[in-house]
């Protein structure tokens, strides 16, 4: 499959910015570097980049304009001052992969279209290193049209998953996915104390044990991800009131000298769904307790 | 390769006990069943187990006893009086399953091996129905000499897992792995309610994206893992300031009507790992503050 050659403006040079700008030479696009610090572009300038002087000139040599800075506040000015404003962005597409929250990102939308420009917001669930290869992935909310259009460029850095026109999508998937990773490295953060304070090698246990343990248990997540979205907790197997008869976890925890406070919340949460009487549900219903209808 | 067909005496006929007696029975070993209410043994009894009119009758028939019932206090008596004591179970060996901590585990282990009986403590990692599986697996600790006599008939039920002799560590591991699965649990929960709070199907984000993404990132834990052990917690990839300097899930839960109550304890930590000047540090070292050593 052969991929159109287009031209990309790359606004900021931190390891991502410079891994993207990478990806898009690799995939044989013409790449054109600013960064607020020149030094960054030397690299790139290296590799076949073409270093702009300002954020104007790399915005005017760029059909797509893609935004990967620190500071989001930094932003709108950066495209509506430096850029240029509507008489450089007109017609452009601005993707925009600095971390936000979807409020931000519905807010930038409004900001980037007024200057004529359409806009792709972008969540990155991956670091640099792995930029460019089958295990990255990168979500888009905002303009389908736009993302329909240069998908084949975005498909350079990794599998694109398309959420939605609300620009607020890919920010809010983006952070519900790293809460998850958060709730499973917590998971392992407490597991590992457990092991370490009976002398054993947290290595062995995590590789022999808990990865195949955790392979297994993900499997049961689109059981409950159905019943999140039914409504209906019923199972067949471990209600939560066998699940809560006895705080072994936190029992066990205290006496080996390890902090309960990362498994504490859910038990207390599933003795909460207990009292309100769903002691013959299952786990999932939590969610009732955590986002409230 | 062939196996040899041993006599076992299954007490406890709950979902779990008669999956681990049918396990036995389709490996082609003896199996006695006893159980508190005789009907639950109906079914096993069809299938060819012999049905123990008393534990003392179960008992010695089994080369190997296997105790797998709800209430931890009922064992000891269930062997030292209803099964007969030192009499019956001199020479056997009592795999106990039964869920209980690492100081039960080592005390039932003391009081079996009075009665002339060797002590496995078995932690099933698996739900009755995958009992039998390539899925499953079981942990065990105790007696070495007996799990390596016994291993074979053991296998009947999953992967067997030696931990040690210690009784008290295939417990401890047991609820390490049930932490971890928790932590993960929790994760998706917040994911959902994230996900929910937009209005999108948690079976879909479910599938196409956190399964994927967990188990990306679930490759990490071997180097976390590695970190723990050595205490050396330094990183290339993003420390700790950075994944603090700002609370975007916190923000973005609360503004979605979401509560952070999950991931919030985590978070603590982070904060309180960088105020204790390990900021540059990654996130396996929080295990310092869980478990200080």
């Amino acid at each position: 499959m052969s991929t159109v050659k287009k031209s990309v403006a790359v606004l900021g040079l931190g390891s991502m910015g410079a891994a993207l700008a990478d990806a898009l030479m690799v995939a044989g696009h013409e790449v054109s570097v600013w960064n607020r610090t020149p030094g960054r572009a030397e690299g790139l300038v290296a590799r076949g980049a073409r270093r702009a002087g300002s954020v104007a000139e790399a915005v005017t040599a760029g059909e797509i304009v893609l935004v990967c800075i620190l500071d989001y506040g930094d932003i709108g000015p950066l495209l509506e001052q430096q850029g240029g404003g509507r008489a450089a962005l007109q017609g452009r597409v601005v993707v925009n992969v600095t971390n936000g929250s979807p409020e931000e990102a519905r807010a930038m939308a409004e900001r980037v279209t007024a200057l004529g420009a359409a806009y792709l917001d972008g969540g990155i669930m991956a670091v640099p290193e792995i930029i460019g290869s089958p295990d990255a992935f990168v979500l888009y909310s905002g303009s389908r049209e736009a993302f329909e259009a240069h998908r084949s460029v975005l498909d350079a850095f990794a599998r694109s998953v398309y959420l939605g026109e609300d620009p607020g999508l890919a920010p809010l998937h983006d952070l519900a996915l790293l809460s998850g990773m958060y709730g499973m490295f917590g998971g392992f953060l407490h597991a590992a104390a457990l092991v370490r304070s009976a002398g054993g090698s947290v290595a062995e246990f995590t590789t022999t044990l808990l990865q195949p343990w955790l392979g297994a248990m993900a499997g049961s997540l689109p059981a409950m991800a159905a019943q999140v979205d039914s409504g209906d907790y019923s199972v067949t197997g471990s209600p939560l009131a066998m699940q809560v008869a006895h705080d072994s976890i936190g029992e066990v925890s205290r006496a080996q000298g390890v902090s309960p406070e990362l498994f504490a919340p859910l038990f207390a949460l599933m003795e909460r769904r207990v009292a309100d009487g769903h002691g013959s549900e299952g786990l999932a219903g939590l969610v009732e307790l955590v986002h409230p209808r």
